[in-house]
């Protein structure tokens, strides 16, 4: 099998080569924007919609990378399309953008870029089988013990690469349940967002979502207002409290990678009747004839694919 | 000029391969823990402490290093020894670790080191020209317009690299001097720390300085406490606020690099009479004597070096 | 130059003789509410939108004026028309209320009201040339250090004279930038407003503006909600923090003298393409046509003549 | 009688003319600074603590008075001095000092001092009958619904006239009993500080009041600390809320004119067993001491004095 | 006059026998979750309703009753039918449901279920004879001096008997007037919510009232909703704070008891102009219209034959 | 075996009689204090120091229980000399005290008392079985996902029975482990206490717990101070965090039934070295010495014993 074709900083190199020095501020300081951008059918999904909030994100970081959102979007695209070749047809990938500060200096000043900024491309298998069983069994949303980070501190709506609170609120949930998936609330006690998902559910035949005061301003998010929409649910952004999880209709997280992972499972309680909703259904359909393929088929295949 | 040797997860390389893969956790998700030594006169100061602190790091953020700490000290010493030969007599160097969860697999469950943790432990040349002027004249320290993270969010006791909340707070202080050096307060108003420093100031003939409870527990704080009782200074942990630092008599930075730099302006106004202070300048001598060799001399000996 | 005739609790009195007590409770208290009302070709602007919220922060703060709204705006009235003809045809003036609760006496219940209430109404001219180059270049907004006031401590809807707060938070903002115009955020981090001003932001083609909750609820704040339905632009009021003033597309604030002032850099970045924005520029526009004047024209006409 | 001879700005000026611009910063912005000082036997108490507080105050808000500590002093003698005379032997005064930034110009920037700072110094009669009968019976202790203003909004050690929120809080109080005396909470529900004054309790043989964090650095209050000692009675500062002063043996407020007022109901219930308690009088005793004079005796003579 | 017929876990008991166990959840640990409905006419209201949040409160609380939803509607109305010859034709009743975790064993551990659920269901006089002149004269509404428990401590919207932190609030409240009734406000100053009623206010036209962030989603708040609607006077949930309650134009209470209780007076000002307004009285008229009686007659009826 | 007498408002009754109505404000509203004392060889232990802190908890809940607190121990005593025949000689039992408002009217003002106080005094068999294995190998504390009731709320300090946020907090920590011992945080994230325990660890060589500010003021938490004293243990209340719990050497637990309960893991990493530690165990033995018996030894015999 060949191997990837990795864009860093103006150069394609294969995977095995796809390295940056340790003394770059992406492992010294985390100080990384990111994005992560799936293809359907090979065809990247809202490209666009991803580079322009990149582009917010090195604004607020104040990270110079050293090209136009135009280039960006040209760059991405050629990495996706020398990468394709490796996917077969009925899987999809990845597109994931790292770009660093560059080269750290030790004790200098961090918020100084003393080299160009650094770019790290990448495509990347789209493995669904972790969660491919949560489209038909939903998954089992668990509250962290810890809080998210606040905005005054750290904006959620920067994506960036400096995790830790993240990773280590999700350890707190993997203690209840190894296959849990984790539900940060923000300091004031209202739901925030999962480590890198948002989160919805259904109440009173209303889709509900916190706002994105304390949670990225996800792209899969975005979609779900359009779908909504389009199949006439109302939905609104409202502050939330794990009350209204505990009592909610349906929960569902959704990203990039799933799209929608419905959850039955609510900190040990059966969310509505346990089975997963008509509303993430029927969202899981109306996305899929979006992008014009079965989204939860593809996951499904991947399962039976590495089951035989 | 022989290249620095690195230690990276069981090997020694040259500077120039000291690299890990982009799909490290190091860089995925800023998942590294970590220390900064440095040595006087060629010894590393308190390198025990240091590992103690990087194990408790590694214990609270459940990464499983694959060294017991006497290990890790032993490797430490054989970085330093064969780095040591690239110092000149008359220099010091910074003896720097970073440990991260490994290989991170794009979707996956982040909390699983699914590969042996990356070391990373490395010299650098202890460049003190930046900080070698403050000794005489003092720094210019500035408050931070956003908070620190608190610690139901992320302790900022795990010395850790997801440090992109710190490097933007920094941005923010640079906007009132490109020179000055942030102070962060928490989110209740209170002083909280540095980005890689901890704060004190000296007040009705007292040292003063934030607890541990939103700061990190430095090990040159604690050289600080030691040097007080031996001078016979009183010194007290408490919650303080920018009013104690616009009253102060004398403000000081501790870190490991310049273990002590005096601030002699808070957000633009003098502090005390604009002079380094006595109580800064005897915790100098006195941290001078305990290493052997003349802290302050050193900062101003490359700064001249620097200039001829 | 004749000299302004000013109002003071029942005495008009020319400007040299414009004195209190200093043992009213203005001065021993910052006890006093207040309201700053302007003309357009001398016509003042919602005298009567003032008048009412003037007696909501009497009643809230318990001060007995000794007058009905109704007597009150005939006075106000009054002094206007005494002061215009001191205004050449092309200028406007301030018509500021200032309404103490009387006479302080040391140590005494400071609630109780021992004297009538001081009035104090008086014109002052508006000069708008430090303002003027703002409505072509923008201005330079900028996050201070401090928080806002909370509500439960003092409602910021009650305009009132115990300022200090703001004043030391501009004092913050000016270390940015002389010329900078601050905006305080609460103390969870949300946008709360300017010293004497509201502020607005344009994103997704959208006008959005912090809530009253914590923020006063302005007069020209309520016209820009007019101005945007004639304009059939959306308006909205939402939590706002910093992110959304770094990515927005348009910034401005709105006061009495100014009516809008845009601004066209954040915390050192440009905003938007740092060019003053359409929507900005269409309100002041719809603002002048509602009053039947160039307002944009009367700044620069004032700066011209200054240079001269 | 002879008129009080007032101090404004470099002139002494009988009562009757001590008047300010109703266009000074005083009035227009509550941008004052003050000190309140009195004296025992005619002599000012601690004054040299008052002026090194005051110019603390001065610092933190950035006026300018135009005087050295020394100086102002002197001023501060003299004032004392020139009214004197109209005191009776067995009464005494307070002087009072109030520090405006100077006169403040429409609609600019107000942490710019125009003018010199207007400096008003004048003494006022020790007026004790309203705290007399306390020294015997206690008063009765209230919380206020507000909350006090968060330091990072406004420190309250700088000693202020923007005082409208600790105005209103008191007018709350007093809904429960006209002669309450108010009881600040802070924005956590810890106890605070008095409008005017420092809150202490006595509970398991020891004395306890908040820390400064968030109240008045008050003089009197460290002279507790100093009797304290003298008495042998421990003494603590730390968190407090109502639970500790609803149980507490004792509470007393500590404040320039009165020095310690007992307080022998809360909340409308009675304190320890209802009568002022031995730890307060040991410590009004030791002030009369400290001073040369009784305290007390004082106050219930001018009580006596006013029902003949 | 015959006794009530209660029901206690399976048995209809004389309310003289109406007791449990002093080792009962209910009475160790408060652990009781409730529901509180009335008749109109000797019919319950929004019965159904009723139990629908209970089960919410049970899920949320992890009791299991042992009975369906169904199962427990049958039952009180078998409650409910019992004891309606009990009644007057012109009076009616309330229909309580208190439900605990049955018993409780000392030092086990409290989430374990290890008997049935306790069952309590009853009736009770609707005794409106406290309220009734409030419907003419308005109510004194007060805030309290302690802060709601927040939602991340114990969700309001959990309808429980744990009432404590209530109680005590309501205890401060009648410092003021013993007939007051309270408004609690949460940790950050927003109005919550009365111990057993919710908070509205009619201010521009327009009625508001808290999210249920912070309050009881209470069945008579929903009814105004659609009152409001049916009446067509705009309302909206929103931030509010005591700035609001000052200067409403109306203020209301509703409850399951009295529907709509006006408030006149708020911390002693009045209310608009002080009498019942007609905001109030149209939506009290909208409900007597949607139960068949009306509600103010039966609650004047109560009073008058009280008098008599 | 002969069944317990129970007292209850005056009355000795046999265990199956003691039962209050549902209508109590115990039940109605959980406005219970509570105490529960424990004996050691058939000895109450600071049974005095309980009715003192039952009597604090009364005043501040502004219950009258009828009986001075001498009268009170009076009854306690006799209640458990009623019951000690029911003890074999090798165990010991609780002595409860539960005191209600009384008889609870619906509708009425909650906060007047309309009955007697109801007391329930009782013993209960001290069942030391579930925790006896945790003397030897420690237990499991996790953190619960909720956070504790701030005191602006309700004191954690006033002993009462509105424990329900206790309960389903504790029912958050069951879903990591059924035998999990809950650690709450307060809403600042800082450790506060067990539902029915307070919390201690040792670190450097130093006891440390936090403060009452947000925790119960433990009668065995004062012990533990006592015997840290005798034992000549440094020990201090201090702010905590997770990260000081994580990093401990020991934590333990100290509530009145098992004086002291080690804690081994927490959040499921070991504590220290995994086993129970040397300062638990030499406070266990004091505490054994102090009351004369092997406090430990008991409980192990009952685990014997039940097993065979």
């Amino acid at each position: 099998m060949p191997a990837r074709q990795i864009y860093i900083s103006g150069d394609m190199v294969p995977e095995s080569e796809a390295k940056i020095s340790i003394f770059d501020s992406a492992v010294m300081l985390g100080d990384t924007v990111t994005e992560s951008t799936r293809t359907f059918r090979h065809q990247p999904f809202k490209l666009e919609q991803h580079i322009e909030r990149l582009y917010k994100s090195l604004k607020v970081t104040r990270i110079d990378p050293g090209h136009s959102p135009e280039e960006m979007l040209q760059i991405s695209r050629d990495v996706l399309e020398a990468n394709l070749p490796l996917l077969g047809p009925e899987n999809d990938c990845w597109l994931v953008h790292n770009i660093s500060r560059g080269i750290s200096v030790a004790g200098a000043d961090p918020t100084k870029q003393v080299s160009p900024a650094t770019i790290m491309i990448f495509t990347s298998f789209l493995d669904l089988r972790d969660w491919a069983e949560f489209y038909s069994t939903g998954c089992h949303a668990v509250t962290a013990m810890s809080r998210a980070v606040p905005a005054q501190a750290l904006d959620p709506r920067i994506k960036n690469r400096s995790r830790m609170a993240y990773t280590l609120a999700e350890a707190e949930v993997k203690l209840v349940d190894p296959a849990a998936q984790g539900i940060l609330l923000d300091i004031h006690g209202n739901v925030a967002e999962n480590k890198g998902a948002n989160v919805f559910l259904v109440s009173e035949g209303e889709i509900r979502t916190p706002t994105t005061a304390n949670a990225l301003a996800g792209i899969s998010r975005a979609t779900i207002f359009e779908l909504a929409k389009t199949c006439g649910i109302p939905i609104r952004e409202m502050d939330l409290q794990t009350y209204d999880l505990y009592t909610a209709d349906e929960i569902f997280f959704t990203s990039t990678p799933y799209c929608i992972m419905p959850a039955t499972q609510f900190n040990g309680l059966v969310v509505g009747d346990g089975a997963v909703g008509p509303v993430a259904q029927r969202l899981l359909a109306a996305w899929s004839e979006l992008v014009g393929m079965d989204i939860v088929g593809q996951g499904r295949q991947q399962l039976a694919a590495s089951r035989r």
